[in-house]
């Protein structure tokens, strides 16, 4: 099993556009094909490249963006670039399970991986290629609940819990710390995105691929 | 500038043989190179693979087997895998200096790159290509020496001083959290090797990459 997580913001984006009613995402990695597969579904084309709406899409990738008023019941196809290549990689690796998280759904994932019992991944995706905090201090928040349940195997797995431990009591505090929060708050000014993203339990849902998309899985709590 | 950094236990070694006494050290990637190189400059071919002296070789890489009595003056070609192929990646990155630094070293190291003020990338080698506690704490005690003097510029910079922060006081009391530590003393029973590999200043010297050879580096206070 697999958690893909991509904090600042796909992962939240799509907690946040499934609790508000979005019948199902689907992930895609360029944007062309989300072009393409939003008209063949008649669904929602969303996604960004380098923080601005990438061009020839009328969305974006703040998870403010899908409000139930607007998301509710239509199809979002949302175009990611890290999120997607470590989705690629859990399919290559034949993952049985693959969901997705951030901290606005956090509770609804520790809930379904303390239920399913599985060996878990915590997969962060990061930033081109690089290590990130906010990734790594979620990895951290699903490890410091499931501590008692599961057995920790890799010296990333306790370094991404101990940072927990130190930053996890105020991330909003700690936040101006981390590389991406210049880059989201200081050239874009999204400020009420990294309030969102950084906050548990905002959109209590579980996303669960499913043959090519993000659908409401059921988890203790919810569906 | 690259400092590479393999704490359990090629730059440990590295730092224990060059402080007694070695002439220089030749790094080779595999073992028919270091017999080849040894028998050309009539020095020591040294090397594990999986814990074990390697076949073909008389010595190890354990830090404890180059005392000055047996390694003075001599040449040591010591053949590792995790560090040398980060060595091979400074290289490749044309870094215009490199070293070698663990925490038998971590004085020697701090007061080199305070002097030589240059940019710099703390390589954790690592191991199997994953990340590893102890090379990360290291990286995190010299930027602990360093903050005032430098600017950290990603987030695992941030997170390997977090860490160092919260272990770094009693290295030992913390060692076996790590993976690695496992590996080597419930299987191989090297207590004394992590003491060593995880006591600052043993070993203070400084190992200077200059043309395939590592050799004693002028630093403040020693040579």
């Amino acid at each position: 099993m697999v958690v893909i997580i991509d904090v600042f913001r796909a992962t939240s984006t799509i907690a946040a556009a499934l609790h508000n009613g979005a019948k199902y995402i689907v992930p895609v990695d360029t944007v062309p094909k989300a072009i393409q597969v939003s008209e063949h579904l008649g669904g929602i084309a969303a996604g960004e490249r380098d923080g601005k709406i990438a061009e020839g899409l009328q969305h974006g990738n703040s998870p403010l963006e899908y409000p139930s008023d607007f998301i509710q019941d239509k199809i979002l196809v949302l175009t990611t670039t890290n999120g997607t290549r470590l989705l690629q990689l859990a399919l290559d690796q034949e993952a049985d399970t693959i969901i997705t998280g951030s901290f606005p759904n956090l509770s609804a994932v520790v809930s379904f991986l303390l239920k399913q019992k599985k060996n878990v991944v915590l997969g962060c995706a990061g930033w081109k290629d690089r290590f990130n905090l906010e990734d790594t201090l979620f990895a951290g928040a699903v490890i410091d609940r499931l501590q008692d349940d599961f057995t920790i195997h890799c010296d990333s797995s306790l370094t991404a819990h101990q940072l927990y431990q130190q930053m996890g009591a105020d991330l909003l505090e700690h936040a101006p710390k981390f590389t991406h929060y210049h880059r989201l708050v200081e050239r874009f000014g999204l400020i009420e995105d990294i309030r969102f993203c950084l906050t548990a339990d905002l959109s209590p849902v579980l996303p669960l691929y499913q043959e090519g998309m993000l659908v409401r899985g059921a988890f203790k709590g919810g569906i």
